[in-house]
Formats: structure tokens, sequence, C-alpha cells
């Protein structure tokens, strides 16, 4: 049985300044929910209509129209949880970092976080006007990668002066990334889904890096695939070292 | 001003059997139907709030509302063009190929048809089960890289058996894409994005490869993410060879 409270509670998690004003994310979906069961994440409450979860305390049972009623997926499935929002981590600056100017699009950012972990990339870094990460649709996206890749908000223009030595730009015009040698901590860039880079990002960061494109028609490639294309090209390069 | 009967007939549009009956697609938005128009598709009817078509025979003046009425995107982009489905064209042989068992999400086969633009790549087969190029979201996520890749869509296991030699599968247990020696005339399968191949298809398929994995917590990528990277692999092997 949920109550009135729960239920303006899970539906307010919708928007981020909820979120913060209480620290609480939310997860749907036994697969997503189960990973994050399993990681460090700290349980609020588990609402389900699945008995499977009836040895956890914060568990509550639920019926069918009770989850469509807080669900905020077209075809419920079985679970809802909330999680306490976890500190940032320290970021590793000894490995393989990518960051973001400015990426919109909650799907695309849930993704990578998957494509992260895949490849073992501890950190991603998104500029503050960046979608939060623990926006519902992120979560859903990063199919329980969520709890292995640590994403912090930061002025990337910091970043970029501090680490002038290490710092890429993926752009349309280039080196080749089949060319370039890759250190073992490079910072990777990418600009927003729609409009790239700005000008003041884009012209302080030096080294810029290409996918090698083999029809000249086409102006862009999805955001998602070109950090999977160059995640795996590094991998790939530095593990032959 | 649109007639009734446009309108019912664009409406129709958005289901396989209509498109099918009139042999008509449908696609929106500037960039969209701009490089559509520069192909070799043949316009039907263009129907846009903007002057910038008024040269073009078939084009037709909407005010905003009536481009509302008949749109299937929540912010309508100016301009909804009538397409003639073109003749599917051979199959070349004789470059890489990639296979579809099962997609479904025509967001993710959108998305693949652009990868393939990207990497010059020709043809994609796919299993007869499987969404509709001409479905307006394949469209849209196609960004207009529809008009310069071949979607054929065919009996998989007549295709695995005639060409024993060259079918390799996407597997999660395989030969890793960096050790495998890619053939120019390779034909990479992939099964669907829920559950992989079938026993059916995956049997027949002796050679499996697979995007080495740096994290074994994780149990897949998104496969959109996957031919990118494995597309990725395969141009940067063959062309320095």
């Amino acid at each position: 049985m949920i109550t009135k409270n729960q239920i303006k509670l899970i539906r307010s998690l919708r928007i981020k300044k909820n979120r913060i004003k209480h620290n609480f994310f939310l997860a749907e979906g036994e697969k997503i929910v189960d990973e994050l069961l399993n990681s460090e994440m700290i349980l609020v409450n588990l609402f389900s209509t699945s008995e499977k979860y009836n040895k956890l305390e914060k568990f509550i049972h639920l019926k069918n129209p009770e989850l469509k009623q807080i669900s905020n997926l077209k075809s419920p499935n079985k679970v809802l949880a909330i999680f306490e929002i976890p500190k940032p981590k320290e970021i590793d600056y000894n490995s393989t970092i990518i960051a973001f100017e400015e990426i919109n699009d909650p799907g695309n950012l849930g993704t990578i976080i998957r494509i992260c972990d895949w490849f073992g990339i501890k950190d991603i870094i998104c500029s503050k006007k960046s979608v939060d990460c623990y926006n519902p649709k992120v979560i859903q996206a990063s199919m329980g990668s969520t709890s292995r890749v640590n994403i912090s908000y930061l002025c990337l223009e910091k970043i970029i002066s501090k680490n002038q030595n290490r710092v890429v730009a993926a752009d349309l015009n280039g080196e080749s990334i089949s060319e370039f040698r890759f250190d073992p901590n490079q910072i990777i860039f990418f600009g927003s889904e729609s409009n790239g880079f700005s000008k003041e990002i884009s012209s302080k960061i030096k080294r810029k890096i290409t996918i090698p494109r083999y029809n000249q028609n086409i102006d862009s490639l999805n955001l998602a695939n070109s950090v999977a294309i160059i995640l795996s090209e590094i991998k790939h390069k530095l593990t032959e070292k």
C-alpha cells in the first residue's frame, strides 16, 4: 500500500530541484533496480508488484494500478525504487576521462554512461548546464551503469586551463583518431548534440581529433556513437602498447 | 491550403500498409527534406510554412496550425513532404554489408543508417520482421542519409547459406574485433535489441566477433553503438591494408 505522500514525493522527483532538495532519485524496472541494489547505492524505498523483494526492509508491495500511478514508463516494469543520490567521488585524473560542453538529451547521457562502463571509463565531466545525470530518463537509458561511472558537474574552462597538455576536442576537422597517439590520461571533450562546441571552448582546446569519414555528404554523427567509436579506438590503442 | 484528402493521406502514411498501398513515405524538417530533394528521391507533394520552396511545382503553402495538424513531430519544423518509395537497388556483395536479424526500434535503424552513410556502407539487409525503413521515425533519425543507403528486406537464412565464407555474427562471446582479420566483402550480422540472435541464426553463423569489454559487470551495449564501433574498426583496418 502506497500513501498519498509517497506518491507526491515520487512524482516530485521527476524535477531536478526536488531531487536536489530531497537528495533522492528514481529508478525503475527489474534490471536497473537490481543492479543498483547490488551496488553501493542506498535504498530509500522500493515499491513493487513482485514478492521477490519482500525480504528488503524498505519493500512496499503494490498492485499493478498503483505502480502505474507512480511510474514514468509507458509499460511499468514490476518495480520502482527511490535511492539516495550519492556524494560525487573524486575524479581520477590518471586515466581516460570524457567531458561534455553541453549534453542535453537524457537518453544520450544514459547511453554514454553505459558505453563508459563497457570500456572501463570511470569519470565523466559535464558542464553545469548539461542534463542532470539523476534525471529518470538518464537512469533508465544507463541500464544500471550509473553506479559504476562517476559524473561530475564542473566549470570546463578551469579543467581545460589546468590540463592543457592532455585535453583534446572531438571535432569535425582534426587529426584522424586512427593516427592520433592517445595518452593514458587524455581528457576528451565533446560539444553539444545540436551546436557542437562554443567558440570559447573550441578556441581553448588546441588539439582536435576526428573520426574518419568515408562519405562527404554527411555532416555529423550522433553524439553517443561518436563517444563509442572514440573510446573503442583509445582502448584498442592503449591496450596494444 | 491543404485539402481534407491530403490530411487523410498524410496521416495514413504513418502506417506501413498504407505506405505500401500508395508507395509513398513522409519526411519532415528542413534538413531532412532538403537532403532528400537533392537526391534521386521523387517528390510527390511538399507542404511548408516557408516560402523558400515556392519554386517547386509540388509546393503547397501552409499556415503554422495547418502544419501542426499533419506533423508527426512535437515541434513541427517548417516543412513536411511526401516522397515516392524508390525501388530497392541491387545489393553490392563486393563490399561490407551489415545485416539485422530483427531490428525493432525505428530510432535505432535510423541512427544506424546514418552511421552506415558516415562509413560509406552502401547496403543494409534486414529480416522481414524488422521495422520498416520508411517508418517516419526511421526517416527522422536517419537525418537524410536514407537516400544514400540501400535497405533490403530478405530471408537471412538464404543469405547465410549462400555466403557461408564471409558471414560473421557480432556476439558477446567471439573473437575480439581488434584481432579479427576483416575481409572487404564481409557480411556482419547483428541480433535484435532485446534478445540478441535466435538459436536458428546463431547456429548457422560459424564465426563470431566481439567488442572487447573492459568491465565484466556490464552485459550489453546499445545496438547502434555496437554497429558504430564495429564499422569504425573495419574501415580502419581495411584502409590500413
